[in-house]
């Protein structure tokens, strides 16, 4: 163990740099990491974490390799988190369901490739139970503290997973994304939350939330981080009954002079913050300001898949896919979830083909959108609420949080989450980057130009406040 | 009013030159035809036939239009019938329920084209009510006549719209194909079954029978004249849900030394049919010689897909599509139907999700299976049946005639039901060719070679019997 710097900076350039300068290695990264979760304690982050023989053993063995080994893993000694839904040999996958929980064998097809690529386990992060939610509070293994405030919700479902970012405890996190579970969370810990197009990363070894709709999905700290993990992470899996090859033609890269589309206004609702309305309009700016062309586009489709997805019949997809268990331990369900689960089981076979094939008209009427606009530009969420506020309402509270997330994966499209600034009460915002599939490249391109405007990464230079902070994003962003 | 002639020859390139010589004008054809099917009376062919004055008004009109107009149309006075299921003003659609009845407004968009191209319609044929069933018998408008013989079904459910074609009343029928129907009744009447990837043809102004994976269908006497009126037929539809426009990349041709699959041994079923069974190891000899290498598949994943689609989930979108009728007005349905109908009442939507997961699991199977082999061949049905034996058996014969036909719209093919030959017994009997989505042209192009061996085109030179009749093909095709 050399020395130990006090706070190791996880962007994967910067970590690239510390181990070549010998400023730390795996090991005392590994070392560093598992005392910081140790040092914050019952912070709802983690359902578990590699015991630290085996971290120390798996990073030893990172450091064992000849040189020219560790050069060609494009991932050597970068720590990463797992979602409790996703399978990682040793560790118990539990989708925030403690009576689910099972042993598995394998290791999903992504964290294989994750691990193959250099990557270090940390361990399994806390969810809204069975993915099903955008709050991050229905998990029976409490709430990821939200960095920025703890009175706040920290997003869902992949609550743990965007804290462990965040929080500066991995480089990015592996988590999983139906209705905007791999996105909201991205806005409210001010990371990147990178939704690839459907079918592009394995499912299998997966719990599944809504098969025939949802991806894996990664955080990180910037676009490129993302974008690096995410070229590890994909890759076609004859196992997967909807893994996708990439597109069969070249996509074209996104033209300099490109047209953004933004909801019009009648369509853009910030459930009554100003200040997250505010912060939309100079997002708006800054890309005016990098050569886009506002357009606003009608709205309607959008919303209408929204309410198709989780108010309809992908409900029996959700439901189907567990049914086993929740029809035999309804009791084993945060009461929530299992009220959710249960509103899947009297969908009809009927139901759910007059939903796809209305689905088929609304996804048309958005392909000719793209005849008018490069890109669609929406905030990640409208505003954010307090645990307390989700409590006291938590369906309508979370259906909010989805007017701009839910349609993406049902209309098939390819997102990016990125930050976009911070409210007055010091918490983070974000906007999403949308493109039609496999042009997730034109998402991640205009995000990581939208993200170079200097903002702080994660809340690693943003001090934790036990209640809620009043006060400019300056002040918050001191360290 | 010309000279008439006694039998006029309906393919098109006959046609055309009768109509060059002056042999026949489309007014003469109007009155041939008409008084045929009066001559014929109750054959079962017809649920209603356009009306003499408005037929021959139609002729004039044809036969008005300047010169160069004619020319420029494709299918100038082409007669052709429609499937009681597929919507044209002034006549009703049933769909073989006559409590279903009703005006349309509009010409469904096929309809359309194929009039804009100069054809002349005749009438809406008989079908299996709401297109559910491949035997051709549950109509409560009887049974289309089998013009080789009528103790024998003549197929369903497009049943009138292939013997129309047969029997010399059109040049070609436009009917539809969810698990054979487009297919089975041409093997039965010795005709060319064209059922195109679905998406190519509108079902805008038709009566669902399995909306996700139907698709409208062309009989005709050649796999030329198939092809034209499906040339004319086609066309994006922004009003169909499930609409799609050709192969975004040129599909290469079929090569000339191609391979091609038949189901293993094991797999082929002609239940208990010697004869039918002989003639298929003909036709595999005969495209041996066309220069094919036969390749034995394994049928298991079409087998798989054939049971998921009667006898599970898909019922759920045939019942879907019509619930607001059949719920309302069960008695109006044929016994038959309505059981099977009701059949997709309690199918739910986690069944659906779940059929369609595992459907996406078996594509991938035949996916891979288009490495070894360039197109397909199997027999279009194992066998025929009785019209008592059905009566006697109704589901379990049915079911025998999709062995074959069941799982190819499901699994996103193309197919070209070809006539092969005749049994002792004079029944014609056919093969199916197919091919991958948006490989049509491989499907037409090895089912026109192999037609083109010199058998009789539909029923024209085979003497009608009032009983089975046994005899060499030889026997049956001299007039």
């Amino acid at each position: 163990m050399t020395k130990q710097p006090q706070s190791p900076d996880l962007e994967l350039p910067q970590l690239a740099i510390a181990y070549a300068s010998g400023a730390f290695t795996p090991s005392t990264l590994v070392e560093h990491i598992l005392g910081e979760i140790t040092r914050r304690g019952a912070d709802g982050v983690w359902i578990s974490v590699v015991a630290r023989e085996d971290a120390l053993a798996r990073a030893s063995h990172l450091e064992s390799l000849p040189r020219r080994e560790r050069q060609a893993l494009p991932l050597w000694g970068v720590p990463f988190s797992v979602k409790d839904c996703i399978d990682t040999v040793g560790l118990p996958t539990t989708s925030a369901c403690p009576g689910f929980s099972y042993q598995p064998a394998k290791n999903s097809p992504a964290v294989e490739r994750l691990l193959a690529a250099g990557a270090i386990l940390i361990g399994k992060t806390n969810m809204d139970q069975f993915a099903t939610g955008l709050v991050g509070v229905r998990s029976p293994y409490g709430v990821a503290r939200n960095p920025f405030d703890p009175a706040y919700i920290p997003g869902g479902s992949s609550s743990g997973a965007a804290v462990s970012v965040s929080a500066g405890l991995v480089s990015f996190a592996l988590a999983t994304d139906t209705g905007g579970s791999g996105r909201v969370p991205a806005a409210f810990n001010n990371i990147v939350g990178l939704k690839p197009t459907r079918g592009l990363i394995s499912g299998v070894g997966s719990v599944a939330a809504c098969r025939s709709i949802e991806t894996l999905s990664i955080f990180a700290l910037t676009v490129g981080d993302a974008q690096a993990a995410f070229d590890v992470a994909r890759g076609y899996d004859e196992e997967d009954p909807f893994s996708r090859t990439g597109a069969p033609a070249a996509v074209r890269p996104l033209p300099a002079e490109f047209r953004f589309g933004v909801p019009a206004p009648q369509w853009l609702d910030f459930f009554g913050n100003a200040d997250a309305a505010a912060l939309f309009s100079k997002a708006v700016a800054r890309l005016q300001n990098l050569g886009g062309r506002k357009v606003e586009v009608d709205y309607a489709p959008f919303a209408e898949i929204n309410d198709l997805l989780f108010q309809g019949p992908w409900l029996a997809d959700r439901y189907g896919a567990l049914r086993q268990f929740v029809d035999k331990r309804p009791e084993a369900l945060f009461p929530v979830t299992r009220d959710i689960l249960l509103g899947g089981r009297d969908i009809s076979g009927g139901d759910v083909f007059a939903a796809q094939q209305r689905l088929n008209i609304l996804k048309r009427q958005i392909e000719k959108l793209w005849n008018e606009i490069d890109i669609l530009i929406v905030p990640t969420t409208g505003t954010i609420y307090r645990i307390d506020e989700v409590a006291a309402d938590p369906i309508t509270l979370n259906a909010r949080l989805g007017t701009y997330t839910n349609f993406v994966n049902l209309a098939d499209l390819s997102a990016v989450a990125v930050p976009s600034g911070f409210l007055p009460n010091g918490l983070p915002q974000g906007v999403t980057v949308i493109a039609p599939a496999f042009a997730d490249h034109h998402a991640t391109a205009l995000a990581r130009r939208f993200h170079d405007a200097g903002l702080p990464l994660g809340a690693r230079h943003v001090r934790p406040a036990a209640s809620p902070v009043h006060g400019s994003r300056d002040k918050e962003t001191v360290s």
